[in-house]
């Protein structure tokens, strides 16, 4: 896995402008849609029932975040979700608080069965996923990632799916192999929407991909390139509020040398 | 049409601070509402049906913007522009990626009937609402603003409203007379809601006019203003992030003098 | 009342990132859940009525602003509230534009009934609230505060709530206590949701106090250390876009010392 494979996916996004039909939650639409424009993609907010369906065909990926579900979006997602799978558009599921709250969770474990093509999570989200008992209290993991890795491979073996889970250190796997990436800032948790924003980046790179054999290339690209941007950003702004601005202008101009002189990935053996 | 004219329309709203009633999508609440406020004007945010009708009254105009329509919040339209129009508020209509999407398209035919003082979209938004077909995929238009002009004075004859095609180069007519304004910068589509902002300013422009006679101008004003904005705020800032900044504060900032010496209108001889 | 003792609120915020439930308006979420990441807490916008009650006891504090009131949202909204009375987690109300719009002011009049632990509204919203007439035209106050603090006292003798009414100056009181503050900027008005923020400040040092007997105190240090941080950014940023920006790296920098020297606080005698 060479870093300038995976800047050929960043080089791709910001060519093919991939449109990214987002059914997301009430806090981070904005941002999700900034970040979106920032790295080249085309975001789509259409969240009626009566065109969630019409629209996911056109669109080159759909991300599904679950972090303000309510009944009338789960219509508009389970619509869109059979509209994607039927066109052949990959889609990403965004668990956003699964686990505590039974509601959404329900709802999360149902979608597993449309086949995602990825799943992204903090750790508690994903051990809750697959399963196990999770200790998060919401939006925030309260869980190191390396305690969900199992859960991860497991989860990512029973969907078919790629699955992240992000923190500190992000880990993607498809289940038999496993990418474990070292970049970002804490600064990154003191911004929302910046985790469910790389859902939509990986939902846009995933889009851009020309075959399902390259969504665990484009998912370790998104993840990459998102917190390579992180981490720069935070080298220039060390507050929450300059580091949103400071992230946005970086995803928006992080260049393969910069790319490949920040990178920090190394593969895990799998048990 | 001179400078000074068009500016004082921005010295109006900076001293009567119009109130302007959005009924807007997800995504650009947060930035709409800043924008409006960067002008000098007061932003209210009423979404209910059981309210919309009650506030369309005390405000001084009136935005209807489509872009993530459903069912509750048409209904809210309805009620709203009823309201408006009994009271002789003015409002203006963004026709956010009709074309493409059947349940959007028939209910902005529908809002149509109801006299719109103004209406802002992007080429192929213009293009489809007057009954031809364009070839946007959404949000984003795939046609230059100059292919949307035919239509565009059709559709002004047929509602006598105001309508304005928004792009590299931004057309405003009445059917009758044409103007082209040149200002602007590419950083205005690499930041979400910016084009949906421009509609709330009109409406903020239109909201301080004295009179329907001065819809024509007050659009004018609104959209040379905004894009002279974004123009001096790409000067100081590259990429994204920061140029949304500098965007809210040169709205906040530009005097008539930077106004008249960045503005660059012509009239089209109308065919 | 010292500032020490105040900025003890401040520091215990930091350390136990109390977790907020926020059912809030459309137009606020971003920007509030960045407010509360800024002082150290956790945002939590769980909006459904199906897990509003399920959520509400798990979080320290919950806030209810009506900005953008509508059925579903009062339902979940009565949901939150019965959860957390009963689970004696201390909740704020934010009034906003109650007065002139019958729904809300009813739902607000009803929410009275149910205990807030502190009630925070302009000086429109806060007349309304206790039966007076105000001259609001929704979101923006155009009484001065002082106008409103007989009817504040009043309210908080009635519902035996800390009821604070914010403005140029700021008074808080409990019936028989009035504190009077007076920083901030006027560029806290030009920026959409500082004031929704501001009680989404006050719910996370009520959640952060261990008791009911310290919600007065945590809401004085919650609205001195908002507006001594806007003061502080206003300093460094002169226009709205990078004010907003400014008030965010503020509020997650203050320290005491700039606290101390900064705050401008006196008691006022109670009639």
């Amino acid at each position: 896995m060479l870093a300038a494979d995976l800047f050929s996916f960043v080089t791709r996004v910001r060519e093919r402008a991939p449109l990214v039909h987002c059914l997301t939650n009430l806090v981070v639409t904005n941002f999700t849609a900034n970040v979106l424009l920032a790295i080249g993609a085309a975001p789509a907010m259409v969240v009626a029932r009566e065109e969630a369906a019409q629209f996911a065909p056109l669109a080159h990926a759909l991300l599904i975040n679950l972090g303000t579900l309510d009944v009338p979006q789960m219509r508009a997602m389970r619509a869109a979700v059979d509209a994607a799978n039927r066109a052949g558009t990959p889609w990403v599921l965004d668990p956003v608080a699964v686990g505590p709250l039974a509601f959404r969770t329900e709802f999360a474990l149902e979608l597993l069965d449309a086949k995602p093509a990825v799943i992204r999570g903090n750790a508690s989200e994903i051990i809750s996923l697959s399963g196990g008992e999770a200790s998060g209290r919401g939006v925030d993991s309260t869980a190191a990632t390396d305690a969900a890795l199992d859960a991860a491979q497991i989860l990512a073996l029973n969907t078919q799916a790629v699955v992240a889970v992000t923190g500190a250190t992000d880990y993607i796997t498809d289940g038999r192999r496993v990418i474990a990436l070292s970049n970002g800032s804490p600064l990154m948790t003191r911004v929302t929407g910046v985790g469910c924003a790389l859902s939509a980046a990986v939902a846009a790179f995933v889009g851009a991909a020309q075959s399902r054999d390259e969504h665990w290339a484009a998912t370790i690209a998104a993840i990459a390139y998102s917190t390579v941007a992180g981490e720069l950003a935070a080298r220039e702004a060390a507050l929450p509020g300059s580091f949103a601005v400071a992230y946005l202008d970086r995803l928006a101009s992080v260049d393969s040398q910069a790319f490949d002189a920040t990178l920090v990935l190394r593969e895990v053996a799998v048990s």
